[in-house]
């Protein structure tokens, strides 16, 4: 029930089916999920964000499972439902444990507890937090 | 300008005191920040939220660095700026590098673009996304 | 699923009655999609909810389908599916293309992007932003 | 008291200077707001989000100023502050008027308020709007 | 340092004039706050909205407080600082004490604590709550 | 389709089990809802997570309803469905009228309201407020 039509595999061309296809590769898996299906009806945009994703999630001196996890604590906040699916499935490829799992639960939870106290309360920032 | 009153060091007494002589034995330091000062008007909560705090955040499977960022990932979806000063201070205490604050902005900004996207385009979740 | 009564066409009466038929005559149709039956538990606000959305998203210097794509901006950063679905087909029926769509999904995606970053760098506000 | 340092275009140089030469030739002003002085931390995000957006922000079928009233959409409700701020003074350099912005205000207002009822009601997604 | 310019109430005149005599006769005070000085750009804008708080924040079979108490939580979710602010005064004004503000923290704390293990954890609705 | 295994009460034992039946003589029902089953992957949390539950819904001076509705509206802004539904089905079980519901969701649509407007207006907090 998208907004937007879905594109297969199968009824991909040109430069969607070279990103399809890139995707299968990078990833190991002949299944592309819904976010690209639905994305592909914009190719610029399938590519570039396939692009961007592959960079950020990859590389760089976090390790990919970390990036994962930080992923699913924006998605949460943003009650992005498909975002956290896709997210935790990717986390678990990447080793998430149910203990790691866990222990997500509790930094979410009370992150979002000491949110709403710190929102209600007005608290003003530190001076010592505002040098950098 | 907060909406309740901050309790000094000096004013404190009793629990509150001793919460507060907790939070600067456990941090190796005398600064106490606002939001304890701010959760001192009720000392059951002051003590619970710390407990909490301090079992949360130490500990456990993750290391203390990977749950400061994903704290600062749900503080910065939730707009709560004092919980983002306040989890940047700390994640640079326990050793956060500008290297890998460039990453973690970089992935705060693509889950927000995402989260965005799928948003907008109302994606169905996979169904091999629902599988635990 | 919803936590009140849906109030069919043919249950109303009165009031409820008076604005279901206005909203048919308004738009054209016998349908009328279940928002409204969902606020006809209270006639009175079924009223000026009714009224308002009639004021406010038709005349004026926006043209209706800008309006529409403000509405659904706000829809998907809040995370409303029944409004992102709903806006978006009125949208459409005010002549949203396909491009246009995708242009649409471009912003709100950016727009989410950049709304992390500023929120993780904590930016100042320029001085010269500040004066009206 | 941003996250991390700005820098200065007098600090700035190679690819950093490069894109701030670019920002202020863009846009015909020697004006660089602190977004992108913050930005430029990581030289190659400066890059790629202003590419991003000079990209999205120009050119296409919605026009430049429907543009900056999503962006604004949206920067509301994620209460990002300095977004408000930076596009609402886009907006007016591109010609947004008083009149215009009290509708958008309106639009706002009435789609904040009809997701918190769809909200609480839990509406139903209409079948009809199912349907691409 | 706000996107429109605020109208004193020396500098009013006609329909706004009429609505601030309102204001400070409803309230028995002579301070109109910012919101309403803001709000009077459009001066039929600012007189839907005063009539619609007067309606909605008075009578009916909630008490006030109980609804300035649900204003803030709405507020508090919604990162609106000025909404936190004013409707934490109007709520002491109506009689709100220090105990009852340190409850209403711990439900909004335990709140936000709760939807976001929900959200993280992605829980399917029980069908005994799906019965109106 | 939650990304956690639901744990059953035929299937619980040890602390998950003791608190399974603290759950159902304190609701005084044997239904357990979802939530609770899926907290049960860490007995601990689920542990912490109930007593904090019953602490801080009961006694007070606040009345249990009014603290319901305080839930209702934080779950409504951060858009968690499993909550709404649950906590509506709570406030129902405390006595929430047809009339109070109403009530409720004017409440909450006009708190988002006027969010959205003084979000967009970017309104200065009045000093007034700012006392303590």
């Amino acid at each position: 029930m998208a907004t937007v039509k879905l594109i297969s595999y199968e009824e991909s061309s040109g430069k969607v089916r070279e990103i399809y296809n890139d995707i299968k590769k990078h990833r190991g898996t002949d299944f592309i999920n819904n976010f690209w299906l639905a994305l592909a009806n914009n190719p610029d945009q399938l590519e570039r964000t396939w692009n961007q994703v592959k960079q950020v999630m990859r590389g760089g001196t976090l390790d990919p499972l970390t990036k994962e996890l930080i992923y699913i604590a924006v998605s949460v906040a943003n009650s992005c439902e498909y975002c956290i699916h896709s997210h935790t499935a990717s986390a678990r490829k990447k080793g998430l444990t149910d203990e790691q799992h866990a222990e997500l639960l509790e930094v979410i939870g009370l992150a979002h507890h000491t949110n709403g106290l710190v929102s209600t309360m007005q608290v003003d920032i530190d001076e010592s937090f505002k040098i950098i």
